[in-house]
């Protein structure tokens, strides 16, 4: 695996740019050379059910494709785009911040695959996936 | 296939109880014993990347699992937890309305297997994926 | 989506070069502009559970494959790389011949989606899931 | 995570039971609470590319499905139905032996999430993936 081409503070202000993860709250809380932390804290709008408080899986879904992405980002020096992504749920995710961590499991010169998991604030692993990403050089 | 439990104005009210349904904007716009069309007004918060107006791929993700789930809860009668699902993405979703398609492709008296795809106004299709879903009967 | 650049005859003869799809049998017995049909005589080596004799999960998995791949490869003229697959289960598969059908879901410069549905020889839906291809021009 | 509930010449034995498992050669070659290890000797019928000689992406997949299923089957005491699976493949698999490493992701009382790697002779992971299974006991 090569090393990171952006600082922690330059993955985590690339991060803040689109507007998706601005109303997400997404905020990069470490980055090392075997993955990346991001800190989500909990919004009423992620509800589900309403009886229970369950964050909403599309809410996971979407953490785990960012935060693949981002894993890969650190060592590409930009973000890049899903070709497809998978996401397994484990527990219902109760109300509460969230914490996601990724790490880059494959790179290639072509396309590249990037892993996560979604924790809640106890640790608990909630859902975690893969994403496949286009990693050709731009034109 | 059996046939539908829900009348489709049972399943629309249903699908809009969720915060985060709401959020964004979700509406159910036709039910037959085939599949469901969910439809979706842009927001400006949806967007991935602000030069070209790109849709997260969350987004996307978020309406197939939501979709596959309301296909399969038309056929059961109630929405359905998500074991696991997937999403390939076939186009950048740029600025504008989503319609959504989906299908129940398998019922089970333990899981069930959705179907959905994503379209542009146009009819253009942006992204497609699987989910499945626990449906064994409640306790 | 393009016309399919081989014949029905060039196609099956394709794909009875690899070894092991002669292992497994593999006979093109349809190609449409839609899609392609594979018929598949079941083999005893195919058993994972020898009281009842259903086919391997492993076995359905390179159907699903291999179908979806040769329904690209007769668009594109030639087989291509798998990046990723997926498979959906949604019944036992009891001895008996397969019949497999795949079509191609969307073609790309650099990556395509293909899918793919196993049935057994009564017409029941056995597995059905999807491959990403890499289907950027050879050098 | 559970202790195991079979010796590894238990799971062992059961792993040989399969006749798809003996053509394929599968040797359990060690158990830990963490997960198994398979080994699998290249045969020529593994073969899709002539010229190269690469491994059969079905067979890689294969590989990925029975060893996250056995990694599961340690933890339950038996082997259990795959629900879907999912495959990322990472690099040309070239002639010679294979071995696996599978793990129990996440058991629970209805479906359980296990996770598998194929790696080289050298070492190379050439493949990895994921797998749901159906636990409910049963009854």
């Amino acid at each position: 695996m090569p090393e990171n081409k952006m600082t922690e503070a330059e993955l985590a202000e690339r991060l803040r740019v689109a507007p998706f993860h601005k109303w997400l709250g997404l905020e990069l809380t470490e980055m090392t050379e075997d993955g990346i932390e991001i800190r989500v804290p909990w919004r009423e709008e992620f509800v589900v059910n309403v009886d229970v408080g369950y964050t909403h899986g599309g809410i996971l879904a979407t953490l785990i494709d960012v935060a693949a992405d981002y894993a890969i980002a650190a060592k590409l020096g930009r973000p890049v785009p899903t070709i497809d992504m998978r996401v397994d749920y484990h527990r219902a995710a109760m109300k509460g911040d969230l914490v996601v961590h990724a790490q880059a499991l494959k790179l290639g010169g072509s396309f590249s695959t990037g892993e996560a998991q979604v924790y809640d604030e106890a640790g608990k692993l909630l859902a975690s996936g893969r994403g496949v990403y286009f990693t050709a050089p731009p034109k």
